[in-house]
């Protein structure tokens, strides 16, 4: 049963989830995923997740057994996991969300063959049982070839790359020669975001949380200039200093007091993309966004989304990400981490500066 | 020189400005003119202000001098009042900033005649020495005429009015059948905003600080319904019982609590007009808009506008506003307040709920 091997991992419990004994004597394959041990306040703990061991058992008609390859441990997910405030979405027991891609293994469904690489809600998990409507299969053409890792696909091809690409390009109609300033500009979603503004012609600024991620950005990612807001006591003053022109375009994945030194470096009838909040998620209730005086001085329009908004154009977004990957005009620099059972820990160090940068899972 | 007059009113300068007493040896005539005494700090105090007396002199090149007859004490200037906060822009000793309309009396431009009817920024102040590109010539056509009052220059089809007209119809775009929320209801904006909804074809929803105001909103102005914040525990629940559609458009004149229990009902894709934050312009530093994660959730958009950028549209949209008030679907109903010697205890008044709704002073 392998549990001598989790005993030094918080929040694993031994027992299978279900008819175990049962499950033992029918010989059945077991699988494993991490699930909602307790709401999140503050910072995520371990003792907020528990990983469980669970019987692969039979398919209901209509369902497909996903084998679990990578799956994301986005900071994004903690507005789900808090309990009673304004973003709960996760309950106790159920599995904490995420997407992953993977291989279909069994399937009760004519819309999913054996074999076929599919991406979608996953969880983190190493085996997921889903319907057809809940998973998109990954065009052969394009992850089938050798140049295209598969973990690309929730990457710079997947979720990520996809905000990023939405994101900067609808919602926020990035055009050449604009100044660009990106926040959490060293994940998976900034980083997609700066690479796709070299690309589009633009002057990419980027804010990051250490030395080491903003040489990253300007080294490997392209970027024109990055401020580790850790070290800056006058952000405000960097981001001037960064951006002659003034910025014309602002992506946000953090909210907060970098927001606010976003909002007074703006140019008039500056746009906002709010893409996410995570300075927000481990608050027990929110801080906000103290510079709406500025938004009509400044003519701004701040604009949230939801990427899945856009599903119905993910085919060819995702045929263009991928000529810039094989191009060389975008890199998809994943942390691969080995292993479901390190999930918890790598999600959590998140939300510090020790985590690596882009962290997907290797679940199976 | 009538300085006993002044006695009871704080804040009142019996000497005036420069060289009095030649003034008076040449016979020259005096105007009043408010200055700001000290930056304002919290609620605005009478201290902050003084009543200046002035000698009206010769008139520059290209100058001309405008008798005010009316003028606002706009809620909104607070935020240019305070010292060394986020939007501090008067400094001691300027005339406090107000829209006023008036006749030309003198001119030394060709581009202004004895007898004109002009509106612009005047100031609180019984005459103004103005040059013409910092005014509008009033449409004889509408403001000659006995059915539109001269004081709807700086109401319902002034600032106040065109503010209304092109934040609602061009900045939210407003379309029938929609609803609409609106903060500040009562005031010269908000009820103008509620009375062009109308007309578009809307629903309309309005919160203001008191039950004789919601009670006017919905009998005079015909707005849908109307809630007083004073006296709603749950604002965010009230709203979403008098709104059964959702919001589609939510008119912000205020900021704060208000916008928050808005956004909660805002319907995917929603926008907030953002015209106003008259609750953050009395704090030492920003409360702040704390449901930024809402924007991701609801799609939302929120943009910020100066009325000034539609300058080149205020013939068209004034001889619209016109037509509406002839035809009784617009109704301009100011507190009009006599002697320009009131105006800061009025301006003061509507920070709490006992000012008058929509005043404006006669100046002279």
């Amino acid at each position: 049963m392998g549990e001598a091997a989790y005993s030094s991992i918080a929040g694993v419990s031994s027992a299978p989830e279900g008819n175990g004994f049962l499950g033992e004597y029918m010989n059945l394959e077991y699988g494993q995923r991490w699930v909602l041990a307790s709401h999140v306040e503050g910072i995520p703990q371990l003792k907020n997740f528990e990983l469980r061991r669970f019987a692969i058992s039979e398919l209901s008609s209509d369902e497909a057994l996903v084998k679990v390859h990578y799956h994301t441990v986005a900071p994004g997910v903690r507005a789900k996991l808090a309990g009673g405030t304004y973003t709960a979405q996760v309950k106790q027991g159920e599995v904490i969300p995420a997407v992953g891609v993977g291989v279909v293994v069994k399937s009760n469904t004519s819309d999913l063959q054996k074999g076929d690489f599919v991406t979608g809600e996953l969880g983190w998990a190493s085996h997921a049982f889903v319907k057809a409507s809940q998973l998109e299969v990954l065009d052969p053409r394009i992850f089938g070839c050798d140049d295209i890792p598969l973990d690309s696909a929730i990457g710079a091809l997947g979720v990520p790359g996809l905000t990023a690409y939405f994101g900067l390009l609808k919602v926020g109609a990035a055009k050449p020669e604009e100044t660009i300033l990106v926040s959490s500009a060293s994940g998976a979603v900034g980083s997609t975001v700066g690479q796709i503004a070299k690309i589009s012609g633009c002057r990419v600024i980027g804010i990051a949380g250490s030395q080491e991620k903003c040489t990253e950005l300007v080294t490997n990612f392209g970027f024109d200039a990055a401020i580790n807001y850790r070290t800056e006591h006058d952000l405000a003053a960097a981001i001037q200093a960064a951006a002659s022109q003034g910025i014309d375009l602002y992506f946000d994945n953090v909210g907060g007091k970098i927001s606010e030194a976003a909002a007074v470096n703006m140019n008039i009838n500056g746009r906002m993309v709010i893409c996410g909040q995570t300075s927000e998620y481990n608050l027990p209730e929110p801080r906000g966004f103290k510079a709406m005086t500025q938004l009509i001085f400044g003519r701004l329009t701040l604009r949230g989304f939801v990427v899945y908004d856009y599903s119905f154009e993910f085919d060819a977004a995702r045929k263009q990400l991928a000529q810039w990957l094989r191009e060389g005009k975008l890199l998809h620099a994943p942390s691969i981490i080995d292993g479901i059972d390190l999930a918890a820990n790598v999600f959590i160090k998140q939300f510090s500066q020790k985590g690596p940068g882009r962290p997907l899972i290797r679940a199976t």
